[in-house]
């Protein structure tokens, strides 16, 4: 076989299998994740990244076991997600940070999180992000996601006393290198408690608040 | 003045104050941490990046109020933390990064965590990260502190099921260009739930370790 | 002589001759600054990056002439300054940018501007900037310096309708790169009229802000 | 909706409300277009990098309200700007360079300033830049724009009193790694004066001319 | 000619000869591979990145001299390789590395070694990499191929006494940046033994394998 | 104990234990050498990049059984070195190289290579290169190492058929980048048979050479 | 009209003027042509850059006036060169250097030298260099073209005393990082004589080539 | 001996010898230049990057054969150069690039030129480099050096029709990056003729400089 899946991960960590769609076949994803979903069916199985072509793929195979999330090119195979009660709320910059911001909300919900997602509160017009406040006061965790100059986790980090993971994206142009500009900026965030995860991963980002969102007796019942 | 202290992020955070001492004079740094600490005698007031010369003026200043911490380079003025019960292990590859790892690790238990300390433990000598499982199968978040290649957090990810915040260091030489390979390292890492801060910053990543383990509803209780 | 000086600019150009002092000795700046103050004693000569050594020669050499400015490391000699009327408003995010800040608002002086300082403003304590706002209000063009994550040009820049001129510094430690990351930052500004000058150069902030508030009729008079 | 769009900035700054059409649909497009046209039917509408579809689009949509700019990419939508007295000259070193010129020339219209365009003006062939000294005499402020070596904007520092522009495109090959290698020639210029805008960011640098050339008077009736 | 074929080089160093086939047209590969071939009938010649129609054209011009790998996109025209008796595996982190392990693995087969090799092992599953343990006991030599973070060499390094040839891929997104920090992590690594080529140079590190496991006296009876 | 000392590295990997100084007191580097001696007395443990002070302590500590190496800047502590008979050469390229290349020769001696150190054989004069024929026609593997253009690897490459093991060094200046250049130059080499160390980085040069002339059997008795 | 054409540069520098095809459609090509050939009849006009479409509107254009070299992708419109008895050497590392050493050769030959052309000629087989001697000893200036390592022109550099222009290209993947490692490679060469020109800038190489071989006499025909 | 020394490369190329003093002891610059003076008396022996120790000792030990040139940080040893007629003129942007200019200039005349040095020229005031016109248009080869911007090439490139050697300096501060903007500012000069050498390398650019002024004969003469 050309994958050896790593089928015990879930029981180890209490997370979903994932697997990454960007250049592997259709037919590649649906063996790994028949593979995923036959070893422990009670989990559900996450792919990223996945095109239309992936995403029909998994329809044809799986059919009603399949949740489609086609902003952030994601699906779900299997059990719905129990939400477990901490609450993440996904902030993101400007609409084209869209696909990456919903790839973290949608991963966080089928890890168990409640979550809120709001759009296009970018920092240059601070009124729109003064206004969620409210949103962000019941929050057990924000995540942050920015393209270009990368500025909001800096604002949000002054607002909270909770955790917050910034998604730089590749969002940009010229001296935005990709990602690079906004990618240093949360780096070198003056605000506390900010954390960063790699360029356009919204995966990873809503994986980590899930985690984070569970707390301590979560950690308990799961991972250990 | 020559600073414009923001005394009320305590309390709309639920962190202490923190003074970066870099670049500043033993006499700045005890103006400010007296500022702060006037404002609000119960919180502490942290010192970072304090060499001898800080340490010793503050110890001058304020005496049994300071806690020191020689090895991370840290003070802190003031109250002592009550310890909220969340744990925090924080990893170390190498005898070099001791100076990040003591400083992630002081910073978390003056807000609030409980901490455990383990030094040494490089990917090169797999079976020294092994013997530390039941060590991480007790925490609830895990900080992992790495020059040179940066690996250990990749290792460190697939054991545990809580969030990993992984602190690049500056230890190393030729292409590891001030720790940017480390940094690369972690921001690519395979793992799942790992988070990053920047180069060296052990602080921050004392910090986010502390406001993960609070909980839910240690947030509720701080910084709402 | 080992400089060729450009005797004509400030009446090409209608700003203040500079020197440059890094890098030359006392006495060649001292050189330099007699020259073109003997070619036109009406109009002040700058000289930026002055270490104590150069401010105690050109004291020595020109006595009451000089005008000193510590912190922002300048010195100017020469006719003092006659205000023409434009409000130019230097704000910084940390203490730490003071003499990059100071060496913006000190030139702006000498050319012409009528200049107010404000200090540690950081975008993690958004309140601090909201404060401002009265002072943005009366301003004609804001310099605003900031190192790390250099945010603080964006969350300007959506307060004021004014030409804002951005200071990326190298304070900072890790991923910040001696003041690569903030300069990334603001020339991704997402804000609109956010224009970016050198790392570290207070003083073409501080000039260009001169010419702007100088408005048309200023550079009618001046610099045709 | 997909965008919260901050119609109040106009009122705010006296800037048009700008629509970055790349990576957007023209569906998208024009609906955003709408929503800002119709909160203030006074004030012109701004959509950039607007290829043949999104042009085609909006002229549909908004038929006769439409002036389009081809070679710039852009379209406004909305009331013709009104003329303020300030005059920008925007310079450009090749043909290549025209896009981008073109970009910032009809924004800096748009934006109500009264705009010269001259192009080819390369260093090489230095008598060119001299012929254009009339026109830069006339000037209130100088867009320059250059890839390749961007030497342009230095040579143009030392002709002009009044502020200077600088925005780097990506035009050339090899070492120009994208527009890196001018933008790195204009933050490093020797002439007083010169800011500079991010790669390609025409829009970006018209915008502030029009600022600029508004002078303080202009400011006090827009955007304070 | 278009080529100046060095057609002793087989001689001089005991390896076949490689074609490199990116940017050249199929008959270009054909014409070089003939005229090698023509030379020293004895001597495989080997073709690497060859797409589908410069397999196409070999197969066409040699017929059953041509073994063709095409999931390593390599073709080996002539005499087929005597084992020499060294073992060398090849390890590769994910399935996505595949085709770099599979070009390493037929050069280093073409080239005379015994090959074994064992396909996703990633760091993050470490229990994967520790069950390989017996393979790796049993090798001269091991080829680590391996993308994003690039950990896995410093994990092997730390469980075997060979020598480990570490093969960074452009597998990965965002601060990947296209293999460089799985480059920058393998030249860092804290394994004793490891040496590194270029990124996706999965030829480089077969034939450096291969000559590694032939041992003092195989490089005898070769190369001198 | 501030190191967790991994002592059986010695018996899984057949490479005796080394100790990098740079960092490190002397008196940190004298009680873990004590540690290593103690463990396995037959070992013999390596001290690098150990400056006067460390060697000093060393001789000290140890006495006679210290082997120093000052231009390389290297101790070993313990029992000499057996041969085993497998033969590398160690080039450099020019008289600066030197302290690298020493590095790399006396640790290939420890670890039990027959070496010959032959230097300043720089492209620049081919006919020097040419005449080091007889040396490395009679070597098993060949150490390069060259700072600035790097060029060394590659001609050198195609003048044997044994594995090169190529050291960039940060020798040069400019767009040396601190070895960036020679690092990158030796990464793309021509030539085959070459990999790469980390800049600078002697030991692991010298570690991997001694492990690749170990030969298949040398492996076998010592690593597995 | 979209071109400021400088139509005096020839006379200046005695240079042919040159048309940069990449970016412009062939109408703006064939109208530049058309207004430089009619300016200065005597002169040959060059295209650089020149695709297909680009070289059949001009042979439609002008005919028989038309040189053209595919290879190179360039054509000169107009009087054939004099050769003025200079010898220019170009050698290049590998066929896919081809393009960029042909765009040098063709390039030099228009403006006027006796141009020979060596290919394939890599430092891996350094006696394919070494039996160029003949032809190198007997050139004024050689022009050396290279991609990947880049190592060429440092073997060059030793066996002539003329003047070497060094062009890396963009031939190689990985660390070649689009042809920065070879700029690097030859910015740092060891060898005396060797200055450098863009990557793949064959057009400069030959033009300062040509200059280079028409010594100093023919400058002073040519451009004072 | 610690150097192999290349008593034979005058010949072969018609140089003079050099040493590179930093990094070497002026004992063994000393005696690397005693071995070269010894084998080729009739040839000067150039020492670059000689500070005041080495200075001293090679004035020791040669006493009447030095000629010091204290600024350029050099010395030669040995027969006065014989002025073969070519001239080279080697102009600087500002007084900090004097060292590296004078290295230039220095080097060049040692090689047999005839030079003259303007100081000084910056892009920033066009009217000075215009003045320099009657000298340029007298030269054979134009140097220019140049750090910060680096414009000054591509404004000398349009004025003359001889080669001309462009080299970056490290002079500037923040986005300068210690010479690399003013290196691709060179690379990618727009103006024909311009050849670049590595930052700060004043000795490359004056013997290429002295190479191509010897002309097609001069080359005949020596190296061939
Ligand atoms: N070691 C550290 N690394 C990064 N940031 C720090 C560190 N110590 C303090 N800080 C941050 O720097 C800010 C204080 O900066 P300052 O006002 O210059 O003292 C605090 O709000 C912290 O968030
Ligand atoms: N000069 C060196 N360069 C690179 N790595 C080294 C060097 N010397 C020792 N090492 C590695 O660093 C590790 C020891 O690090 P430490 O525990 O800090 O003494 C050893 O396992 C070696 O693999
Ligand atoms: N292949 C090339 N690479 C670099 N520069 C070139 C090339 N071809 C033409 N040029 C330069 O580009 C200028 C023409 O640019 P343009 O006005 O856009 O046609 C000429 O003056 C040449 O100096
Ligand atoms: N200032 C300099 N910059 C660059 N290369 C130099 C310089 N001075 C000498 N060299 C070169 O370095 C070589 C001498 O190096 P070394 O053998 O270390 O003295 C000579 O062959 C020169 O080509
Ligand atoms: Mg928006
Ligand atoms: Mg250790
Ligand atoms: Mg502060
Ligand atoms: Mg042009
Ligand atoms: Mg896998
Ligand atoms: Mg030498
Ligand atoms: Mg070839
Ligand atoms: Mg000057």
């Amino acid at each position: 076989g050309f994958a050896r899946v790593d089928t015990h991960r879930a029981l180890r960590t209490g997370d979903p299998e994932v697997i990454y769609a960007a250049g592997k076949t259709p037919e590649q994803v649906v063996a790994i994740a028949r593979r995923l979903h036959e070893a422990h069916p009670a989990h559900p199985v996450l792919v990223s990244r996945a095109d239309d072509a992936v995403r029909g793929a998994l329809r044809d195979a799986f059919g009603g076991l399949c949740t489609e999330e086609p902003v952030g090119r994601m699906v779900a195979v299997g059990a719905p997600p129990v939400v477990s009660g901490g609450k993440v709320t996904v902030l993101c910059a400007g609409t084209s940070d869209l696909p990456v911001a919903t790839e973290a909300a949608f991963t966080a919900r089928v890890c168990g999180a409640e979550v809120v997602q709001v759009s296009d509160v970018g920092v240059a017009g601070i009124h729109r992000l003064l206004a969620t406040r409210p949103v962000l006061a019941a929050s057990d965790c924000v995540v942050v996601v920015a393209g270009m100059d990368g500025a909001l986790p800096s604002a949000v980090g002054g607002m909270v006393g909770v955790p917050i993971v910034a998604v730089p994206t590749s969002v940009g142009y010229g001296a935005a290198f990709g990602g690079l500009a906004p990618l240093l900026t949360m780096l070198n965030s003056c605000a506390p408690g900010v954390t960063v995860v790699n360029i356009d991963n919204g995966f990873g980002a809503g994986l980590a608040a899930a985690r984070i969102v569970r707390g301590p007796r979560g950690n308990t019942e799961a991972g250990r």
